[in-house]
C-alpha cells in the first residue's frame, strides 16, 4: 500500500504567495471597479531589453533550420553562457570562479529548493528570520525541519537567526552550530545588505565549524553602495565553504523567461566528497537544461548593449525604490532597505499585525504588498513593498498610502 | 559538521548518457577524420515546425512590450496551454482529464525524477528491466532503493520486472507487491507497446493492491497501430491509481526547448491525502513555471497547422525506424520495436555484450547507439538505436552496420 511523504503534511497552509494571490483575486472579483496596484510578489514589469529580444529572435530562427537546430543542451549549460558568467560576474570582480564551476538552471527558486537534496537529512539548517519561504519549506519537505509549533510559527529543528531593527536587519552568528546556513544578500525580504567584512565573518565561521553556506545573490545587481560584496567569493576562503545562487529574474527581468545559475567551487568538499560532483550528478539525473533560446538570451545580458540597457532598467526600479522610501518616510513610516535592494521593509502603523496591514492596504488603498510575518515570526508587524512596479503605479500607490 | 546525502554515494558510475558522451568524445578527439553518426541518446534532429517558430517569434515580441510582457507564470502553467492539452490529448480520446489536473513543466525527465518526492521513502518501487535510468537513480538518491549489488547490477529494495524476448518485452505482474510502479509505453528503451487490455490489467492490479502507477507516455505520438492506448486514462479506474507524464521532446522536437506536463487526477488519493494537492505544493514551492514563450510554443503544437506539420515530422522519423528495422532484419539481426515507438531494440551479434557491441559499432562503423545493459541487467546483450537521426544519416548508418 503506497504511502505519502508525511513531511508534506506538516507544512502549515499554503505557500505565502499563493495565499496572497487568492486574497487579491477574491478582492478583485468582488470589486471589479477597483484598480489594484501590485507591489507584492516581486515580479518585474518592464519589458525585456532590446538586446535580449534580438538574441531571442536570432536563436528562434536557428531552431528553424536543421543546420543550426539545437537539441539537448550540455549538462552544465552552454559554454558560451557559462564563460560569459565566469568572465563578467566573477573574474571582472577578482573572484576566481571558472566556467566549469557554474551550473546553468531555470532559476534560483528551483536551485534554492533543490540544493538541499545533496545534503544529509540529519543536517541542521540555519535561516534568517524573516526569510524567503522556499529555503525552509523545501527542508520541511525533506524531513530536515522537525515539527512545527503554530504558537511560535517555528520549526523545532531549524535554527532561526532574527534580523530585526536591533541588528540592522542582519543576522548574528548563531549560538547553536548549524550545518547548512542560508544567507541572502542583498536580503529578501528586508532589503538589507552586509559589508564585505561582515560577510567575511560568516565565511570564517563556516570554515571553522565545517558548515556550508548557501548564498543567494539574486539581488546583487541592485547594490548601489561601495563595500557591499556582489558575490560571496569576494571573501577569502569562500571557495571551501560556499555555494552561490544567481537569478536572471531581477537584473534582466527574466521572471517569465526562467534562467539562473549555481556556483559550486571544486574545492568545496565534505571529507573526500566533492559537492561539485554531487550537484553535477543531481543536475544530470533530474534536469535537462535551460532552453537553448533562453541561454542565448542570458548571453545577451552580458553583451555591451545588454549591459547598458539593463543598467538603465535597474536604475528605473531603483528610482521607484527611492520614491517609495522617501514617500513613506515623509508620511511618518519607519522604513529600511531600498538602497542596495529593490525591497522596502516597513513597520505596519498603529500597532497593526502584518496581515491586518495587508488587508487594510488592499481594501483601502487597493495596493498589494507582502506581510512580513509570512517570512517568519520576526517579520511580524513588518511589511514588504517592491520597486518592481511601473513608475506611474509606484507613485500612485504611495500617494494612496499617504492618504490612509 | 555538514554531512552529504549518502545515498548519492551508492550510485555506481555516472549517468548512462554521460558515459556514452565521454566515450564518443574521446573517440572523436582521437579520430578527427571520422564522421560519427549518433543514433544513441534519442535527441531529435529535425528543426522546429513553422507553426512553432511563428508562435515563438510572436511571444518574444510580446515580451518586448510592457503592455504584453509576462512575468511569473501561473503555478500550474498557463490556462491556454492546459486547456489545449486537456482538449486534444484527453477529451478528444474520451479521457475525462480537466485542465486543472494538468501541471505544465520543463520536461518529463524532471517530472519523472521529481514525482517520487511526494511519496514516502518507505515505499517500494517496481520498474521494468531494462528501464530508463532516471526512474531508478532518483529513487536511489532519495534512499528508496536499498543497496547495490555490482554482481547482479540490481538494488536490494527495487522490484525488477524483466522485459525480455520471452515476455514480448513487456512486464509481467510482479510476485512481490510494489507501492509505486513505473511503466513507460511505448517503451523506452525496447520500443515495445502494450494493448489497452494489457494495460487495463495493470490498472486493475494497482487499484487492488493500493499501488500508484507512474505512467510515462513520452512516446505516445509514435503509436501507429490500433488498440494501443495513447494514455493510461483510456483504461477504466486509472483516475484512482495513475499519474501520467508527457513530454513535448519527441512529438514536437522540444529536446532543446524544454516542455512537458504531468497529470495528477483529483480522485487520486492515499487515504485522505490528495496527491494532486501534494504535487501542487511541490510545484509551487520548488518550481517557477516553464517560460511564457515556450508555453506559447506548446500551444502551437495543438494548432491546426502545428498538428499537420508535426504529423509529418513524426512520419519522417518513423520512416527512419522502418528503414532501420528492415535493414537490420535483412542483415540477419534479431530486432524489435520501431513500429509504435522511435526505438529499435536489437540483439548484439556473435555473443557480444552490449558494451562490446557499442565499442565495435563506434570503432568500426562510427555509429553511436546505446548499450542495452545500461538500462538494466535484462538489457545485457541488447542494444538500442533511435530513429531520430536525419534520413541520410540513418541510411548511411545502416549501410555501415551491414558491412560489419
Amino acid at each position: 500500500m503506497v504511502k505519502v511523504n508525511d513531511n508534506y503534511l506538516k507544512l502549515p497552509g499554503s505557500y505565502l504567495f499563493s495565499t496572497i494571490a487568492r486574497k487579491v483575486n477574491a478582492y478583485a472579483a468582488a470589486h471589479p471597479d477597483k484598480r489594484i496596484i501590485r507591489l507584492g510578489i516581486g515580479d518585474v514589469t518592464q519589458p525585456l531589453a532590446p538586446a535580449i529580444i534580438s538574441a531571442l529572435h536570432t536563436a528562434v530562427d536557428e531552431m528553424a533550420d536543421a543546420a543550426t537546430f539545437r537539441g539537448y543542451a550540455p549538462d552544465l549549460g552552454y559554454e558560451f553562457l557559462r564563460s560569459a558568467i565566469a568572465e563578467n560576474d566573477y573574474k571582472a570582480r577578482g573572484c576566481g570562479i571558472e566556467a566549469d564551476e557554474i551550473f546553468v538552471s531555470d532559476g534560483a527558486k528551483c536551485d534554492s529548493g533543490n540544493i538541499q537534496e545533496i545534503f544529509s537529512v540529519d543536517n541542521k539548517i540555519a535561516v534568517c528570520d524573516p526569510v524567503y519561504p522556499v529555503y525552509v519549506d523545501t527542508n520541511v519537505m525533506a524531513g530536515r525541519a522537525g515539527s512545527y509549533d503554530p504558537a511560535t510559527e517555528t520549526w523545532s529543528d531549524v535554527i532561526y537567526m532574527p534580523c530585526t531593527a536591533d541588528t540592522d536587519f542582519a543576522p548574528m552568528l548563531p549560538k547553536e552550530t548549524p550545518d547548512l546556513i542560508y544567507l541572502c544578500f542583498p536580503n529578501n525580504p528586508t532589503g538589507s545588505a552586509v559589508t564585505k567584512s561582515r560577510l567575511q565573518e560568516w565565511v570564517d565561521y563556516a570554515n571553522k565549524v565545517g558548515a556550508v553556506i548557501i548564498y543567494d545573490a539574486a539581488y546583487e545587481a541592485y547594490i548601489s553602495e561601495e563595500g557591499i560584496p556582489h558575490s560571496i567569493y569576494e571573501c577569502e576562503g569562500a571557495r571551501t565553504c560556499a555555494i552561490e545562487l544567481h537569478s536572471f529574474s531581477k537584473n534582466a527581468g527574466f521572471t517569465g523567461v526562467r534562467l539562473g545559475y549555481t556556483v559550486v567551487p571544486k574545492e568545496l568538499k565534505v571529507g573526500d566528497v566533492s559537492l561539485h560532483a554531487l550537484w553535477a550528478r543531481r543536475h544530470g539525473t533530474k534536469y535537462n537544461g535551460a532552453p537553448y533560446i533562453v541561454q542565448r538570451a542570458g548571453e545577451a545580458v552580458y553583451s555591451k548593449e545588454g549591459k547598458e540597457q539593463l543598467k538603465k532598467q535597474v536604475a528605473y526600479y531603483m528610482n521607484n525604490a527611492a520614491y517609495i522610501l522617501e514617500g513613506l518616510k515623509s508620511a511618518g513610516y519607519t522604513v529600511s532597505g531600498g538602497v542596495n535592494a529593490p525591497y522596502i521593509w516597513l513597520k505596519a502603523p498603529n500597532g497593526m499585525t502584518s496581515w491586518e496591514f495587508f488587508d487594510d492596504l488592499l481594501e483601502n488603498a487597493n495596493v498589494v504588498g507582502t506581510p512580513g510575518s509570512g517570512f517568519g515570526p520576526s517579520g511580524e508587524t513588518y511589511f514588504r513593498l517592491t520597486a518592481f512596479g511601473s513608475y506611474e503605479n509606484t507613485v500612485e500607490a504611495i500617494e494612496r498610502i499617504k492618504k490612509l
